[in-house]
């Protein structure tokens, strides 16, 4: 039920119970590109475990304080998610994760709410450093830190196994400083409670 | 963060631990009246019981599917709460508490804000029944049930306490198959995930 | 082992793990009228789910204060159960439950054990308010609390769940102060400690 | 509430949270000597470590199915308290703690009680050992099993600390294959359940 | 990892879950005898239970600093474990149990085992008494405390079952303030930390 | 009591308990060069924090396969310690932590340590990456990995707090396939149990 309304078309919404159909419905659609990058969609055979056992996890961290996952809403429809993954706070930083499927892409979509909720770790909830960490070759997620000004620092190397194998991982980071100097969209001059 | 928006002027927020000060400066500017009927006032001097203990309670309810508490915002503004306090899945049943306070009151805020929410029990939760209990001698709340047609079905005595006496409690109910039958306000025609 | 006697013949016992199979047997040999208002008669399929845990339920609730569930027996022969259902301290109130069968039936015995009960919260437990919840159509069980005096508070409208059907709910409650001027039964001149 | 009455004149009472006070008188009037052999009497400084702390313990411990602890009447005046202490499952084995005062003593009350929750923990509780240990100086107390054909099995060297000081237990036990054999009282004839 | 060198030939290593291995095919290897007087060799049926549920276990009560388990190594080679069982911090006492097989045996390598650990209890963990306790028949087990200086406190009647059938059990303890008056080997000079 | 031999000189010891006082001393007497690069040592006012809350969550961390922390001690002596932080079970990777004061420096130890735990995560734990990270401007604990043939992955910004503020975090580490081609030092010919 809740939600927040980044631009008219383009919404996040915390997920619940009764997102596990839609959701396993969007991940069922688009096994093929998503579980290039994403180690746990052969694992996903049915809404049950989104609805029993996901979810829950993704709302105890939320009542903790401790990050959320928000479906990605265009024109109403879920086309993806965003999660911040543990805030650790004694230094004040989290990680952000995300995917898009199949209408969301190629609209530039994701910039959009990368930014928005990268700005609100850093006003809302007075972070000092946001982290986003893609695998080397997943070109297509790369890009998102890359246009919003994310500085990469670090490879890591064998920092994710997918299927068994090992991939290295880019780590992209901004820090509260740099962002406030920056102008990459209106979402930063928006003041979220 | 997380909003819904029933009218372009009215709209409810998750509670989270950010919310902590306005909440207090809204209980703290009103004690007077708030104090009448609802036992916690004198009990809250500051901010902190609510970021520490109360809405991190709130949000562990809402995160195990037990209900949630939010702020109701009258364009933009904090002017009250409403709360699904505990759901009974056996029974398929809530109950809703809520007040409203300064700028908020007079406006017919109230009525349209709870049957947004018995709305949002039957349509989306599933729900059978939801109840409201007001004392008996709160004419200003027990109106709202019963403008929205809610059958008062007894009168508990002594059911509350406050301020070390003992007060009775109206229980009013809506069951689904009445509810879908009235045509309390177009909030029933809104469809909510 | 520990009982109260209320009279010569009729006595409570509280109920420990190698009372199962007695409790288990009463069940299982009045299944056809019990079961009508009942909802867990179906369930009950033999004495483990006894002895492993509901008992142990009953009584982690007894050692938290919180309630307790004793046998009933006439001339020594286990008739029937009495339980007091969770106590809310705040509100100082707590609710019975009681069912009786065989050869117990028809002897007036469960109003003097619901008499005998109820005296125990006023005077030992010091409650304010005791309540007794039963569906509408069983009249057998409403005449315990209108023969005791208790008064009918409403009727909850889908109260109770039984083999998927929702039933109505008579709340019958009696308050400590008229209570006290009452002359139900000699039960109330015994002080329990 | 819940008692069980060993003669007419004699009888156990499970120890509940209001037994708290009654139970503190006890101590504190008879200090003097029931320091001798119990550690914990200079620390039992008031009936609130009852009330909160020890009563609950013990009733978590009976709801358990690991012992439990009884006060001891005397034409209805508390007189002791016996208690098993952890039942060992595997082995079929507890033990049994006991003191009297005051009023009680000098009348043999001990050792019919404790003939009765030996035979308790043979018929009821199916136990194979009971175990008594003494102070190896507490003369008094030792004579119970000594009383009851318990056989001394030995003498653990500093098996208890009282007041910084280590004293010699010796340990009694009475086995199911010798107790039937005997006819220690009338209490072997009573069947509890 | 963690060893300690008793002598240059026989050290005790804490025991990790990559002991459960060696450990499985030391009790495999060596049924036969070992089941005489260890109950749980028929249960030991591969090394998934060490790994899963009793080296855990065992690693917990040291992390608590309630005793742990070591293996004993004979030039090398994993002959035997022994350990520490619950330290009752308020009476300063321990117990200790240990068994040896296959080449282990017949070298006295157990009595300077013991005795290294008995002094360990006394010098480094500050205890009062050690106890060992032994099966009456299990004359292997019992020299070991014999040669020590143990002295025999007591037989407990039926205080071990084994394969349904119970079995007495001889009760060996030192004292501290005669463990340090003893020459009983080289041990006693070592100062661990 | 636990350690292991690395050379004749040098050996580690997981810590118990009992270490509080020497490792309390070890800090108090190192405290102007220690905090330079460590955050705690200013909040670590005496052995108390060691023995009843640091020591016991690193033994719990070891019981549950999730890490260590040794003292490293040179002839006898506790020179610094060493602990590997969280075991990544499903990346197979863990990240070494250390610190080397008075006597212990300037004499290569700390190389030989950390070579010895990283060929033993390789070796015994089988684990496949291990991490070293150092403020960037901690010259001295930099040269460890580096002399160890570690890669330099990349510098995370703001990733340490010392006293309130920030520091970059230089990140190390060495994959299995990589050292097991290196000729480091002896250490790697060790097989550890």
């Amino acid at each position: 039920m809740f939600m927040h309304h980044i631009t008219d078309q383009l919404s996040l919404k915390l997920i619940e119970r009764q997102d596990a159909d839609p959701l396993y419905r969007l991940i069922d659609a688009n096994r093929e590109h998503l579980r290039e990058w994403l180690g746990w969609v052969d694992g996903t055979t049915g809404p049950d475990g989104y609805r029993d056992e996901i979810i829950p996890m993704w709302l105890t961290d939320y009542a903790n304080g401790n990050g959320f996952a928000c479906g990605i809403y265009f024109e109403g429809e879920l086309v993806g998610t965003i999660a911040l993954h543990e805030i650790n706070q004694k230094l004040r930083q989290t990680s952000i994760g995300y995917y898009l499927t199949g209408n969301g892409r190629g609209k530039g979509l994701m910039t959009t709410v990368v930014a928005f909720i990268t700005n609100y770790c850093f006003t809302t909830l007075d972070l000092n450093r946001v982290i986003i960490e893609c695998a080397v070759n997943n070109t297509r997620s790369r890009k998102i830190p890359e246009r919003l000004g994310f500085q990469q620092e670090g490879i890591l190397r064998d920092g994710e196994i997918l299927y068994g194998a090992y991939h290295d991982i880019a780590v992209y980071a901004m820090l509260a400083k740099d962002w406030s100097g920056m102008h990459v969209s209106t979402v930063q001059n928006q003041q979220v409670n």
